[in-house]
């Protein structure tokens, strides 16, 4: 591991290249914006988020709690108040309230949180245990998901008046609010993370971080999909100590580890170039079935692709 | 809400109604004791499971370090060292890694913790940080999923060398252990509850803190199957405020609800007579193909299903 600091530009950039892990690429949240749902698969992504909405104040107030820093302080103060609002302006919460009677919930029912899945609030209490339990510093830097957050809003509020017009446009102003908060916010907290982390060593525990914050999103997704009807298809990639590559010397593909290397078939090479990460083993298969014009190799590639998991030459994003 | 106490035997019966939802009914579990798991999938449970097994003993600390009573401390610490282990005999924890390596996983590669999924670790957490915040006697009212337990170590004991029998038997001895282990636990834990619950409000209580110890579990195996490829296909029941019956007077099946009534005809009724809680939407299609001997019926009855989902009528398991 090279131990050398990374520029404040350099650690900016390692933390924005956790994109690919934000929820806005999870397979429910793109058929959202695609206006693939359904309305009772809508009313549980709101039901169940809520929850989450919920937590963001008190994870906030756990911050402030443990910090010692009044100037901090003073300005993450400003996120409670966003969502819990004031006896003059609704806050957050109130917002996404409205959203949940746009989608066809009542208030009663959303405030009840029957509909919450257990996953969802074991994912979600994940995230204020952690704000309660780790320096104050970090917990703030767990915040940074914030970086990619006014893409989803701004997806959010063009497409479902598109896709979604039985949702009351009101009740979308949530994400309206959002899109100038969040960049005010991130704006503040990367600016302190960037500070904060003087050695390598924070700085890569901010990297964790943000993946564990990252991964509370996603799983919040994938609870939800199960339990409303959502198909998830895992997508296949050739695991992390192989390398698949063409080699010249032997005119084939092979994978490469560490100790030694594999010659490949020409079939098997075939369904290996499509183990990139974005195609679960049906798509695979829909696209070879196509390029070979051949509905018999299905089962071929079925037994292939389990041995091959099997072996650990591939895994499961 | 009746507030008379439950007699012991009452209370008992309560808390073993709640079997329905140990994770023994769960489609991966299921799957696993049938032989239908391939040797990935197996790795996958074994692997994340063994974050479970290495929490025990940290859960059952905290219990101890929160209870005052010499007595009780006494005979859970039982439960610590059965874990550990001793410097004479191994515990669970290492009869757990016996079993990993048995499965094919080295030894390394479980203590990594490399393969634990992030809903798993949610999950798991969530229960450590109950253990730690909550009353002690409450805490120890959570391990009753034990009651449960025996049957299950020994299906997989049964199960196991029938359909997997590349896994070394010398593995399974975890399972074995458990057995009067879980016994000898769960009558002390038991006992303690049915004393400490001397009120209605902490029956219902100890009711709900079991439940949610099964929805541990029951996550645990949600978060397993969508990462290793096994699908999970929801099961739709009637909605809890509909009752759907045969009503006499009409000549037809009804959905009952507090503020009315909807008369089905007959096509609606045959699928809702089927969304019972034990079949999927695919299950229901392919009964009512054969019923019928037809293969066009299929987009009639998605349609029917996401009609009635999105009127409330049935809900997903």
């Amino acid at each position: 591991m090279d131990n050398k600091l990374w520029t404040k530009e350099e650690f900016k950039t390692q933390l924005m290249n956790l994109q690919y892990r934000y929820h806005i690429h999870h397979p429910f949240q793109k058929a959202m914006n695609e206006g693939k749902l359904n309305q009772s698969q809508i009313k549980g992504w709101v039901a169940n988020r809520f929850y989450y909405q919920i937590t963001i104040p008190k994870k906030d107030a756990a911050i402030l709690a443990n910090c010692d820093d009044r100037l901090f302080r003073q300005q993450w103060i400003q996120r409670i108040i966003d969502h819990d609002g004031t006896n003059k302006e609704d806050g957050g919460i109130q917002a996404w309230l409205r959203l949940a009677t746009a989608c066809g919930l009542s208030r009663d029912e959303t405030l009840s949180l029957k509909h919450v899945l257990p996953g969802v609030k074991f994912a979600v209490d994940a995230y204020y245990q952690f704000a309660k339990q780790a320096p104050w510093q970090e917990a703030a830097g767990s915040c940074l998901t914030e970086l990619f957050a006014p893409q989803i809003h701004q997806d959010r509020l063009k497409s479902w008046p598109i896709h979604y017009p039985w949702i009351d446009q009101e009740g979308l102003t949530y994400f309206k609010s959002r899109i100038k908060q969040a960049n005010q916010d991130v704006e503040h907290a990367l600016a302190f993370t960037l500070d904060y982390c003087d050695t390598k060593e924070k700085q890569l525990r901010a990297i964790n971080i943000l993946h564990f914050k990252l991964d509370i999103l996603w799983s919040i997704l994938d609870t939800i999909s199960i339990y409303h009807g959502f198909a998830l298809q895992p997508k296949v990639k050739i695991a992390p100590r192989f390398k698949f590559q063409w080699e010249e010397t032997q005119k084939s593909f092979v994978l490469l580890y560490p100790e030694g290397m594999i010659q490949l078939n020409e079939s098997s090479s075939e369904i290996l170039k499509l183990c990139d990460g974005s195609k679960s083993q049906d798509d695979i298969i829909s696209i070879l079935e196509k390029k070979f014009d051949n509905a018999e190799i299905k089962q071929d590639i079925i037994e292939f692709l389990e041995q091959a998991h099997a072996k650990g030459w591939i895994t499961q994003q």
